[in-house]
Parts: structure tokens; sequence; C-alpha cells
């Protein structure tokens, strides 16, 4: 069992209504891995540069994750700044300095190359089909994008989302890659476009929609009242959906649906605090009760 | 039993993307008689023109509507004229005529004052006060508004939401009145402000939010392809909820809940063609097909 994540390791500028955090801890494949590491072993694929405090790394560690497979490369760590107004479901990117991420080449070591789940966060797809090469025949394959790369790497993403099991993507980004404002008829489109069967459309404060073949699931948000930073929301989803799937052993429609709920709470704890604060605090209890109020949310 | 709605009889100009309609049967009571109709006896309180055509209120009367206490009065029917674009949540009011109902004065005949569910559709809360004074102890009142009356009859509107037992609102409505982003806080506040215990905040193609007392329920919007005409849909789901409730009897948090799923269904009808055309060849059996459909929607 166990996942293995490509992604970002960043350091992060974020300012919200409600305060600011600099040289944050941050970055897909940290908040995944956090929140996956809730539920079951988990290996990062990634790079930072010499300036990434040692601390960090260290701090994963203690939370069980596998960091050997982060390479520390000369200059510096991916850094993103941005900026929430009073409306926390839009968010405004200041800058992006990928630094040490342009001479990214992930290589899966041998020993975690049969690792039962991959999850390829939102990078350059050139980047998550070298990784798919490198795997052998993973049991679960899910991958993430943004319009980055819709815009920029169409035919690369296209033969990439062909080779996945599952892909996680938000309402923006599913119109934009289908071309169709109907979220419905824009997953049948992904699909169609050689997309996998199985497409999991975030919604934020809304929350998601499962489609699998002919069937949708709908997914509540938690209620939140207050909602801090919204950085890292959906790759904490990403970390929960997939550590439950990794957890259960299972891969049916039954438990998929379930992994989305799990999902839904780990991105609710995650916006609850700036950065990575409160996937530190965190308890499997605290995990537990929320999942039990989201059943009774929706009971009727 | 029963149900009396006091609102709007209107004739609508609509255009969507995909076609258009002229001097369409329309306004709030209209729609949520004609949803209430499939689940208990209903009676409306409103007021039409001379330019009224007489097989409208046949229409309504065949479909098990009481319409005796519609007024013809001299003047032309109200009169509502708007355009939606790709995007179905938001609309364009091209004109809104009021026309006869500047002249409205609701008057609940005797023989219906003692009906056990009102319904306060989005009309001047003056009026809406008016038909308050003139029930006798209903089992069950429920009022809508709209941005209009928010801003331009505070006061009024604040004294009626202090004597309904539910709130049925929009989110941008609830917002607005709130003076509040977040939904969570939003329907603390407006019970701070005087508001019912129970509050429903319909997000359009996002579903809904019931609120009561320290309980949220989620409920999902039924995952539609193809919207032709959004009109109608608010009152649609509120003629689903409160005939659902006058059909059943109960208005205890279960069978508000599944209220508020009838009232998804109905809206989710409505707007699959232009007017009230879908609901003249509506069935109960779609009806409970569509609801055991939303059951499964959300069965995790």
């Amino acid at each position: 069992m166990g996942i293995i994540v490509v992604g970002t390791v960043a350091l992060d500028d974020v300012k919200t209504p409600f305060g600011e955090a600099r040289d944050a801890l941050g970055g897909s494949a940290t908040y995944f891995s956090l929140a996956a590491s809730f539920f079951t072993d988990v290996a990062i694929v990634a790079v930072v540069g010499q300036d990434f405090p040692p601390g960090h790394l260290k701090y994963l560690e203690e939370r069980g994750i596998d960091t050997s497979a982060v390479s520390i490369l000369d200059g510096e760590t991916f850094r993103w700044s941005g900026e929430y107004g009073y409306d926390l479901n839009e968010r405004e990117t200041l800058e992006t300095r990928l630094n040490v991420l342009e001479k990214f080449d992930p290589k899966i070591p041998e020993r975690l190359s049969n690792t039962e789940l991959v999850f390829l966060a939102n990078i350059d797809p050139m980047l998550q089909l070298s990784v798919l090469d490198q795997v052998e025949n993973p049991r679960l394959t899910a991958c993430d994008t943004m319009n980055f790369w819709i815009e920029g790497k169409r035919v690369e993403l296209l033969e990439m989302m062909s080779r996945v099991d599952i892909m996680v993507l938000n309402d923006s980004e599913c119109r934009e890659l289908a071309g169709e404002p109907n979220l419905i008829k824009a997953a049948r489109k992904i699909r169609e476009m050689g997309g996998p069967d199985s497409i999991i459309v975030k919604k934020g404060e809304h929350g998601a929609l499962l489609f699998t073949g002919a069937k949708v699931f709908s997914a509540p948000a938690y209620p939140l009242e207050s909602v801090f930073d919204p950085t890292g929301a959906g790759d904490s989803f990403a970390g929960g959906f997939m550590g439950y799937l990794a957890k259960s052993g299972e891969t049916g429609e039954s438990a998929v649906r379930q992994a989305v709920m799990y999902g839904t709470v780990m991105a609710s704890y995650c916006v609850e605090q700036f950065s990575v604060e409160r996937m530190s605090s965190l308890t499997w209890d605290e995990i537990k009760k929320r999942y039990e109020e989201l059943k009774e949310l929706t009971r009727f």
C-alpha cells in the first residue's frame, strides 16, 4: 500500500483579509502529503533549493512522510505569493517564481516504483507523463492540473489524461478544458476527449461532483463560518481522497464516494488556519467527527 | 390542509440562448401553485388585468388550483421581461411593468382564512403583512423576498420576517439582507435581526442550504445537462417545499429536509422547458423518480 505524490514543495507568501504569512511551507505535494499522511504511507517526489529551511523537511518527516525523493538543487525554492479578498473563492497570484522547479526532472527511486497509488499534482504535464513512465502498473493513478497547462500544453495534457484513472480539477478548469459551461456536459466531453472515466470537479464552498460512468455523486462542502486561508484546500482534498483509498484498499464506487468525503474533511480543516498550521494540530478523532457530521448534513 | 399563496400572476417575455417566449404565463403565485398542486389543495390570492387570457385561468383551474381569489381589475396584467445569457444563473430584467399590481390589496376570502399553510411569495412586504393580519393562526407560514424590498422597504421586511416560521431566499439576497458574505454567518445574523428560526438559502445549480436551529442541511441540486428557462425555479421550489409539508402533515426537521428535496425536484423540472410547459406534462411518477435519484446522488 502507500502513495507517491509528484508535485511542488514551495515557500508561500499569502495575504488574506485576516492576516498574512511569509515564507510559509506550501506547495501541492506538501499539502497533499500532509493530508494523506493521516491515512497511509506517503512519499514525496519534488525539488527544493538550497534556501529551503531544513526544519520544514524535518517537520514532514516527523509526520511520517518519506522525503527521501525530494532533491535539493542549487538555487532557490519555488515561490508563490498570492492574495485573497473577502470572497475567498477568488485569489490573485501576485508572483510565481519557478526557481529550481525549472530544472525539475522527477526520478522515482527504484524502491518506490511499485507503489500502488500515484498522484500527479499540478505540474507540467510533460513531467506527469515522465512519472507515469517510471511507475510499474500502479493500482490507481490520479492527476490534477491548472489553467496554465490547459492553455499552454494541451496536447501533452490530453495524453497524460488518457493514462490516469481519476482526474481531480476545479469547476473553472473543468469548463475551460471542455469548452463547455455546464459541468455535467463538460465532464462527459472530457471523457470523450480521452480523459478518465472518473472525474472529480471541486466547487469550493459548493462542494464537489464525482462523475463515474453514468453516475453522479454530489458531495456537500463542510459549512465553515471562518475560512482563514484557502491555500492548499484542493491539494488537501486530493490527499484525503487518495489517502482513504489507500487505507481502505478498495476502488469501487462506494469507496470512491467515501474518499471524496474524506477529501472534503481534509480540505475543510486545511483552510481553518494559515499554511499547514491546522494540519499540524489535527487529530484522527477530529477527522472522524467531521466525516460523521457530513453524513448528518446530507441525510434526508 | 391546503395552502394559500399570495404573489404575482404575470405575463412574461423571456429570452434565453435556446429560444424565446412571449406573453407566457408566469408570476410567483403561478409557478408556486402549479408545483404545490401536485401535493395538496392550493388557492391563489393575486390580481390580473382585463387583458389576461381567460384560458390561463382555466388552465390553472384544470390543475385543481383555486383561482377564486384572483381579482380581475381594470388595466393591464403585471408584465416582466427578461433575458438569460449562457450562464443561466444570471438574468437581466429588461422591463418590469407593474400595471394592476400597483392597485393590489390582497383580500383573503372568509372561507380561506383558516387555511393551514400560508406562503407569501415575493411582493411588497406591506402586502405580505396585510395577509398575515387576515389569516387565523395558520399552522405554518413562509415567505420569499427580493433585493428590491431589502433595499427599499427594510423596516416592513424586518417586521414581516419576524412573523413567519420559514424564510426562503436566494444566496445573494441572504448576503445582502445580512450584510455578510459567509452564508452560515449570514443565516445566523438574519435570525439575530428577528428573522425565523428556519431559513432556506437557494444556490441555483449548487443546491440549497437549510438552517434550522443549530443544524444545517446541505441539499444538492439535481444535475441537469440542459436548462432551457430558469424563470420560476425559485417559486417552483417553494411550491414543492410547502406542498410536501401540507401533504405530509408534519413540520419537524425530518419532514422539512424531505420538503426541501421535493422543492429541488420541482425546480429541476420547471427549468427544463419554457414557462409552465414542463409542469403541464409532469407526472407524479416522474416526481417520485427524481426524488429517489436525489437520494442516490448524495448517498455515501
